[in-house]
């Protein structure tokens, strides 16, 4: 049977990356302590380098998890309306967290960056117990609808020559 | 500092088997070969106890994940409108997979109960790769928006006295 996960092409990369820069927000998967996984929602966005980043809670249990276990996932891509939600593209991402110290010139830059799209996400940077976590990609499947599996790197991820 | 997970009451139970009820799709998160987790979006239904219910194809990387490790998470309530997402409830699904036979009665028993909600899903189960999978909960948690989180059972996922 052929392998019916495509390579990535130009079309799989450029809805890859409209489907990351439309997202507010994603479903996180984690590790719990017993290695089993847990699925979240969490907010979404974007890093000045067009790299994927979200805005978390310290009293949350998929932060707890993401501390002890960076290994994670996380999916984007809201089907609307009324249409079968299975034709609507989604993207799978495998990352690995970072969390963003809040003392610090990355979490201000960050900050800025984030607030732009999400001006009220002012909100929750004003609680304390939030910080920013960055997500290193280490690689992504996009399912663009009905038959149409596609594996991508990291690299298909970000705009060719693009500052973000 | 106090436990910010609350014990489930009954505004909290009525929740969650309402998000579950009205889910047509969920986030899935399984575990890869190395233990990293893998969010996918899969189809979502109640079989005729109420339990969680998918139809997914063979040919999908979840499918294979299952095959292999059982323990796997769903997340259900979905966004709609322009509001914070993140104030948007949603239950968080700690489940073992356990697939059903595609040859037997139960497969036919589910098929029936299952088209009833989704007719459209017929599509699917006309493809000889498509196999409905059980989820058993083994805990749940219910985030009602924001600083409203509950820890749920599997009993408190189940109408009192109702047949489903």
């Amino acid at each position: 049977m052929p392998d019916p996960v495509r390579p990535a092409d130009d079309d799989a990369r450029a809805l890859a990356q409209s489907l990351m820069a439309s997202a507010r927000f994603a479903a996180l998967g984690v590790l719990l302590d017993d290695g089993s996984p847990l699925v979240t929602r969490v907010a979404f966005g974007l890093d000045p380098q067009g790299g994927p980043v979200s805005l978390i809670s310290g009293l949350s249990l998929h932060t707890a998890a993401l501390g002890q276990r960076p290994a994670c996932s996380l999916l984007v891509g809201e089907p609307e309306g009324k249409g079968d939600p299975l034709a609507h593209p989604r993207l799978s991402l495998m990352c690995r967290a970072r969390f963003i110290s809040r003392q610090g010139p990355e979490h201000e830059t960050l900050a800025a960056h984030y607030l732009r799209r999400q001006p009220k996400a002012k909100l929750y940077l004003q609680l304390a117990d939030f910080t920013f976590v960055r997500f290193a990609v280490t690689g992504a499947h996009l399912n663009g609808g009905f038959g149409k599996a596609f594996r991508l790197a990291a690299a298909d991820l970000q705009h060719s020559g693009g500052t973000g």
